[in-house]
């Protein structure tokens, strides 16, 4: 019987969360989940997902329908109507329309409870608060913060800590630690709007790509257009 | 057009969040939210959730789908193997076994996502901290770390206060102070077992019926076998 703690890591088949999948499981038993909320790219991210999951020979999955995120909409990652931008954002600290509002507590919210019953001590996510997103749901001050929830929120017994490995890496330092760890990357999905092939030019396949440029390895994902690497 | 703000109200339908309806209608608009999570009486509570919404005329509605907590259960409420006890537990501190692991939760990201997009400025939830349950999440703390996870979380322009009017109130306070506002209280539905007629017998009818004994008032809904009073 292994000696190792579980830990419930959020795995949306992203380069984020492929990475810190590997992080969590060089010190714990991993559980992944993955949630559905009506994204445009589900399909393609949960075909990740269930990739990532294979190759590390996970069998405790959940995959958690969060329907009323995109209900309620308000972001052009579950709203049709709002469209993808196709620019990096400069040094503008507006948030982004693919912000989902509040949308980390849901998944964090079904992690803790999954965790309590399943009796995991960790939770990790793969936010990334610097060289990133602007999203106000990704900054280490929301998950100091929603660690003190669940520590008030929960039975006096439960003990869970909240791990965010990647919140202060650069993207680039993301797909270096990535490949040390011998992360499958080539299982990954970031694209906002391919479903085959990447498109290489949305914000979330800049993103990707320039950090896989920086850190000097080649993307192994396929792209739909010629892109600079 | 009304100078009022609105307010995003959770009603489960149980006699604590209709008297929180009634008070949250005295100062705000009304956006009246419902979470269907498994729980054995689903479609009971349903049933009182839209008869108390259309008793106040609300037309903003939403019905959010928690698949997750009934497939994670680890509750009595989300899980048939546990049974529901039948009797009220004495100065027990324990944790009862209804406790849906991090439930509310689940109910206040839905919440605050919604308000945000919907522009509401408030969340009234009707938890009851003292004289009720021992749920770990229903306690003023947890309310103030909510508040602040809000805070950090949401848009920095986004202002949403989490109102919980009946957190220090006794469960027969509550139901005066429903009487005062003529809240519907023969709509509302608090019984874990029944589904035409309460139970009277499970410790959710036992608490809400010496609630209406202490208050002095006859509780105006049906049961299913003679009850003291």
């Amino acid at each position: 019987m292994s000696a190792r703690e579980k830990a419930v890591v959020l795995l949306s088949g992203g380069m984020d969360s492929c990475v810190t999948t590997a992080i969590a499981n060089e010190t714990h038993l991993l559980a992944l989940l993955h949630a559905s909320y009506g994204q445009r790219t589900e399909s393609r991210e949960r075909r990740a997902f269930e990739e990532i999951a294979e190759f590390y020979g996970v069998r405790e999955k959940l995959v958690a329908r969060l329907d009323a995120l995109g209900e309620i909409g308000g972001s052009a990652l579950t709203d049709e109507g709002i469209r993808i931008p196709e620019n990096l954002r400069g040094g503008s600290t507006d948030i982004p329309v693919t912000y989902v509002p509040f949308r980390n507590a849901h998944f964090l919210s079904v992690a803790v409870s999954w965790a309590e019953v399943i009796g995991a001590t960790a939770i990790f996510i793969g936010a990334v608060s610097e060289d990133s997103s602007g999203y106000p749901d990704c900054r280490p001050e929301y998950y100091h913060v929603f660690s003190e929830l669940v520590r008030v929120g929960t039975r006096p017994e439960t003990r869970i800590e909240i791990c965010t490995p990647v919140i202060h890496m650069r993207k680039s330092e993301i797909v270096r630690r990535g490949m040390e760890l011998k992360a499958p990357l080539e299982h990954s999905w970031s694209c906002y709007q391919g479903q085959e092939e990447a498109c290489g030019v949305c914000d979330s396949c800049r993103l990707r790509l320039r950090a896989f440029a920086e850190a000097g390895y080649a993307d192994p994902i396929a792209y739909r257009a010629p892109v600079a690497r």
